[in-house]
């Protein structure tokens, strides 16, 4: 390999070979992506190309009866994504699983965002490029966890000329009846991988995960998190993004056993109504919270489907809806009002 | 009656005689309400008490089966509010009726979006005080539009000592399938309202309500509009009190004759998927845009179960769900796209 970098495995594989396994073809020609083999942005949409179809292959096999349907789609502003959903399926209510490649300028309220959160950026009508890979997973058993994991490289051009890139993404899990078990084999997953690369890694991002994913108006998290990072520019671009790697990864050892264990496992009408009700707690945090749907919304041009396709097929509103003392829905509400320390 | 202000039928009826048909005590106490009955905070919390009252016993008739859930609650910033909610009823699936009568100091966002809209207001850490009225109706029959009213009075008090007050306002319907007739005779009705204080209220009002309850990123309105209006200060106070006491003694004429007419039409279990797709837009318009939801939710102390009653019990997200081209899920979605007069 001409790569200045240590090459793994699959980076020995040749793109073709490699390409034979994605869901459909990639946003920039193989021929692009071969030639320009060691820029960041080309061996990130080939990682993110591979993430998605690692997931939604093992996705596929363990919901046994639907596939993704894969739709390839085009911003006008420059850039696209591919977007694969299975909906309605055995083991799953609605898999969502989405990369999203693209360039263009940025809008006045992302750079605002972005210095809000400490980022220096020089001018007005910046040139950006981002690709990433976001996904949410929400099973029909409401013993089997929802997951989320987005891992996303940005680059912006400042007015003087200087490139500035950064890394994100995390990967969280939202039970509907504690199991800790499950909890704790995710989290050692997620701090296996991050150990690899920082021993202050997971400490870290599990912190910021509980801090981001943060229902304020209820004073409880969104669900038992994980890792939770951006802005990660340290020690160089090449360290970063084996970091990023591992992360991604590191979501199919973490979550598939967890579906496995408890996919087959009887569920009431109380518990699925509980699981709703939950449902509804997620759509509150992705719509009134998070980052990157608002960032994605306000952005014009935005495809609001792919965005959108984070939440539940259905969820719940109850008014004043608060589980008996000593039950297992007070037992996750209690954990979700103190998050813990799982490893 | 030692008002200065024309007495209409119920100020002549003695306010002990009102309060006994009101959902319970109001906050304030009845002795203050009497001494002050011309202090335009005492009018206002006099009326929506009157409006909660009528509209929530209207409704349960119509139910049969379930009664309001009357909540008193408090607010440790100061005030409180009453909220009344019927939830899995015959007729209607989640119904909310909430009154607030509070005080204390602006949140510094909330001086900031009144500035945003052109208020002036000089100074920081401004007293002020509102009472208003809001509620939303979910019916259970897709063939039911859902309805939205709210009419509240605010003052603020500057750093100088000069006191602001203004009125604001709407009623909204949304319909999960069109009935031209519905539709008309709805805008009819607060057309009728509206008309007896100045012919351009209704023109306006329209207008400002379907630019107001737009899911922009979906390039659609919520329903099928209704009347919007806020900052309202002219031509004096007690006439724009009686615009607004109009305006919301409007609601049970306009809406109460379409739940009659449909409540009994049979539905399948298409119409209600259809139905609960659309209360995912109004989920997505409530989290996302709302100025009352998120002036809720970012102010300390906010009661946020008063304020996510107006969420439905059930809403659904089915990626890229398109009605059939000539459907009545499809004839809903082009005047959804393009909003029109109906009188």
């Amino acid at each position: 390999s001409l790569s200045l970098f240590k090459s793994s495995p699959e980076e020995e594989e040749s793109l073709q070979a490699q390409a034979s396994k994605w869901m459909c073809e990639p946003l920039t020609s193989l021929d692009h992506l071969q030639k320009n083999s060691s820029d960041m942005k080309c061996r990130m949409e080939v990682l993110i190309m591979r993430i998605q179809a690692d997931f939604c292959r093992a996705l596929e096999e363990l919901d046994g009866e639907k596939k993704f349907v894969v739709d390839k789609w085009h911003r006008k502003e420059g850039g696209g994504g591919i977007t694969c959903v299975l909906q309605d399926g055995t083991t799953f209510e609605k898999a969502g699983v989405n990369i999203s490649v693209v360039q263009g300028m940025l809008p006045p309220s992302a750079v605002q965002q972005m210095r809000a959160r400490g980022k220096k950026l020089e001018g007005e009508n910046l040139p950006f490029f981002a690709a990433g890979v976001s996904s949410v997973i929400h099973p029909k058993n409401p013993h089997i966890p929802t997951v989320h994991f987005n891992y996303r490289y940005f680059e912006v051009t400042e007015r003087d000329g200087t490139k500035q890139w950064w890394f994100g993404g995390g990967t969280d899990l939202t039970p509907y009846y504690l199991d800790k078990e499950d909890v704790v084999s995710f989290h050692k997953a997620l701090k296996t991988a991050c150990d690899k690369h920082g021993k202050n890694y997971y400490p870290e991002y599990k912190k910021w995960c509980d801090d981001y994913f943060y229902i304020k108006h209820r004073g409880e998290s969104r669900g038992v998190g994980g890792i939770f990072f951006d802005d990660l520019d340290a020690p160089n671009q090449d360290k970063v993004f084996q970091f990023v790697k591992s992360c991604a990864d590191a979501v199919i050892p973490s979550y598939i056993p967890i579906v496995k264990k408890n996919r087959n496992k009887p569920y009431s009408y109380a518990e699925r109504t509980w699981q709703l009700l939950r449902r509804g707690r997620y759509v509150e945090f992705n719509l009134i919270y998070d980052r990157g749907t608002k960032f994605g919304l306000y952005t014009p041009g935005a495809r609001y489907e792919s965005i959108l396709m984070s939440l539940p097929l259905t969820a719940r509103w109850e008014y004043m809806h608060t589980p008996k003392k000593g039950s297992r829905e007070d037992e996750l509400t209690q954990v979700l009002k103190n998050p813990q320390e799982w490893v």
